[in-house]
């Protein structure tokens, strides 16, 4: 009757049935009837008249809904949710092997984790993170990436897009609403922080990385950076310019933004300590387990320099109260237990192989491209000598191969170049990738 | 040496040892010490000087950092973190049985989702929720709640308490931002919306519930209300109250925000349905987890009218990409196997067992005292006839016993009262409550 009330079949002022008859007609007791009618009373979709027993309320009816136009918001918002028709090699870079989540670890993990858990866990905790994740996450930054940093400076987050956005607000909400980016960068990221306020201003990148004399020359005072493997380029900072950049910040009393998103993935060596680790006055460190684990946990952290902390605590309580206690405590006991960084081996030297594969497929298909970026990462960039990328991009989409021109991620125009994720798919599948991008070109 | 460089216990200029010295007094290879070395100089922590070795370098030291002073910003959130001196009965309200947690059936589920689960589960996937999850829910809160959504209507977000702050922000976009909220009501609540920019101004709630009166004469024209128990006083909205919240929301293509916090606990009878399935063009609709399951998991829906499902959706992109896959999808495995509505019954039977014993223990201890609120919830409200309730809070600590005193919870001054949360003690420890509660009184 509800259903039927809401979508109008049954009329207002319309009479339902007796409840005797109806209750007969149904074999439940009466009082059930009645108690269903009270309810469509108390709901306000009948009402009781005296002597006409229970009569459909005017204006019960719900009107027909319009249905969402969810397909053209999800591409305003630029969701790669499929992949596109004729595509069997998708290339797109920034997405992990996502078949290696380490399925079996995770639940023993969640297992150990559920045992130790206290009721408190479960509660409205602190909204920075729970402490045992924070005490753990500190000590393997520490010792991976020369992080400087107490359990309590960590905030632990939904990935590094959440920390990027707290930053944004707080930044905004300080009147500091200009920020450097990349150039070519991440498209999402300047989509994010021109979301909160932020304007971004391109500082272009060259073979060594940041160009820090032009972030000089702009006068800003805050910059957003990925300097163990840039994005889209893969070029790691070279050492000159990492001392010209952490005098810059010491000079001006600036903020690095240093998003260390796939520093995991050193392949030749191990990799260049954080920069936060030599200025963490200057520093937002932000990381994640979307390149090493999986993109979908949206689990992270942001730690910020001492004087920000308050604030971003604020804004992260007024955004959700806090991540969700389980993942996290989950992570803690993987890195307890060895299993996360025995993953993270297993996966280097997957990821390794996939890199040799598709270049080894280059070097033979392409062999005058110039390939940058391969030090470490789940990408590379094919620097072509001329050319609209954009146009080759498709030519080489018609082959079946998605990849990204490098223009896509360019604010300022640029050489052209092709950039490449190699993480998901199998060498033989990057292999048969490079023959065809060498016959597109 | 990293961290001796960074504490200025090797100073600026000073030589590091010489490679071959080092290597031989620490037993390694002296291409392990030039690796090293070369590292500190990457990092920009030494340079390398040609005939004199490698020097530490200028401004390599990291100055001292100040604690940042954490208690002081928990307690600025006024966050509940941890129960008083002196107090060994928390009665505050808000928090459900944690100790209930269902692990075993938490792991059983999150086992099939993992088994279920395919790779891009684990990608960057719908800001809105995973598909499964989504269905699953839909279904769900149709049967329980009425409400009128197709899967792609639930925004799934970090709890409620997400929910409103993405409300919060589109509305402030559109330069809504003004709303009514319940007083007395949630505090908390609030807060969050200050912090977003929302002016919240206060509705009386009587014994029936908000004052739609008082609501048409405010003129405003977003309210946020808690309909099935209201927070604190414990109300269910009155059906004609509840009609003619419809009517203004109606007239004035009004919105109703409607947080359906702890629906589920409702022990008279079924719970009336939700507002949103009478008006679903005029309600957005709040839920979680965190009553039912934990506050922990953070994890909760937001059903929003269709014309504002985009913006809601961009907002939540651009405030963390999406909420963490693989809770969503061991709620959906939960819920599919019946395991959640299994935990539902059993809690509710525990907490209607505790209810009874903390109305037995007040009717034996305060034979005058006017407890309202019952019908539902996880907490209960003692009008008191006089005085000032903050104080009687005071003395009702000092006997151990942690109460709310109704002031806390309003904007307007009123009738004072005590708020009793009895979901986290046993029937045993609330009897002995309600004695001292009586003895303080």
């Amino acid at each position: 009757m509800r259903t039927a009330i809401a979508a109008g079949r049954l009329a207002p002022g319309a009479r339902l049935p007796a409840t005797r008859l109806l209750a007969a007609e149904l074999g439940v007791s009466r009082g059930v009837v009645v108690q269903a009618y009270q309810r469509l009373v108390d709901e306000g979709r009948a009402a009781a008249r005296t002597g006409s027993g229970t009569v459909v309320a005017r204006d019960a009816a719900v009107a027909p809904r319009p249905a969402a136009d969810r397909r053209r918001t999800l591409h305003e918002l630029r969701l790669p949710l499929s992949t596109p028709d004729g595509v069997d090699l998708n290339l797109s870079p920034g997405v992990p092997d996502l078949s290696a989540f380490p399925r079996a670890a995770w639940l023993r993990a969640e297992r150990a984790a559920l045992d130790r858990m206290t009721a408190s866990d479960l509660g409205y905790g602190d909204p920075g993170g729970t402490p045992r994740l924070r005490a753990v996450l500190a000590g393997w930054l520490r010792r991976t990436r020369g992080i400087s940093a107490e359990a309590d400076d960590i905030l632990v987050c939904g990935g590094v897009a959440q920390g990027q956005a707290l930053l944004a607000q707080v930044l905004v909400s300080r009147g500091e609403a200009a920020m450097g980016v990349e150039d070519p960068g991440s498209r999402g990221t300047r989509d994010q922080l021109t979301h909160w306020g932020v304007r971004t201003e391109p500082v272009p990148v060259d073979r060594k990385g940041i160009l820090v004399d032009s972030l000089l020359e702009s006068g800003l005072t805050t910059v957003l950076l990925t300097p163990a493997h840039q994005f889209p380029t893969g070029v790691v900072l070279a050492p000159d310019r990492r001392r010209e950049l952490l005098a810059w910040a010491n000079d001006r009393n600036g903020l690095i933004a240093e998003d260390d998103y796939d520093a995991e993935h050193r392949y030749d060596r191990a990799p260049v300590a954080a920069l936060q680790g030599s200025a963490p006055d200057q520093v937002a460190y932000l990381g994640s387990i979307s390149k090493s684990l999986a993109p979908g946990m949206r689990l992270g952290w942001l730690i910020a320099p001492r004087r920000m902390q308050a604030e971003l605590l604020a804004a992260k309580h007024a955004s959700d109260l806090g991540t969700s206690a389980l993942p996290q405590l989950t992570l803690a006991e993987l890195m307890i237990s060895g299993d996360y960084e025995r993953h993270l081996r297993t996966v280097r030297a997957r990821q390794r192989a996939r890199r040799d594969a598709l270049l080894a497929g280059l070097r033979a298909h392409l062999p005058r491209a110039r390939v940058r970026g391969i030090a470490a990462g789940l990408h590379l960039l094919v620097e072509l000598p001329e050319g609209d990328d954009v146009a080759i991009a498709e030519r080489v989409r018609a082959e079946g191969v998605l990849v990204h021109p490098l223009t896509w991620h360019r604010l300022l125009p640029g050489p052209p170049g092709l950039v490449l994720g190699y993480a998901a798919q199998t060498p033989d599948r990057l292999t048969e990738a490079a023959a065809r991008i060498g016959k597109a070109l």
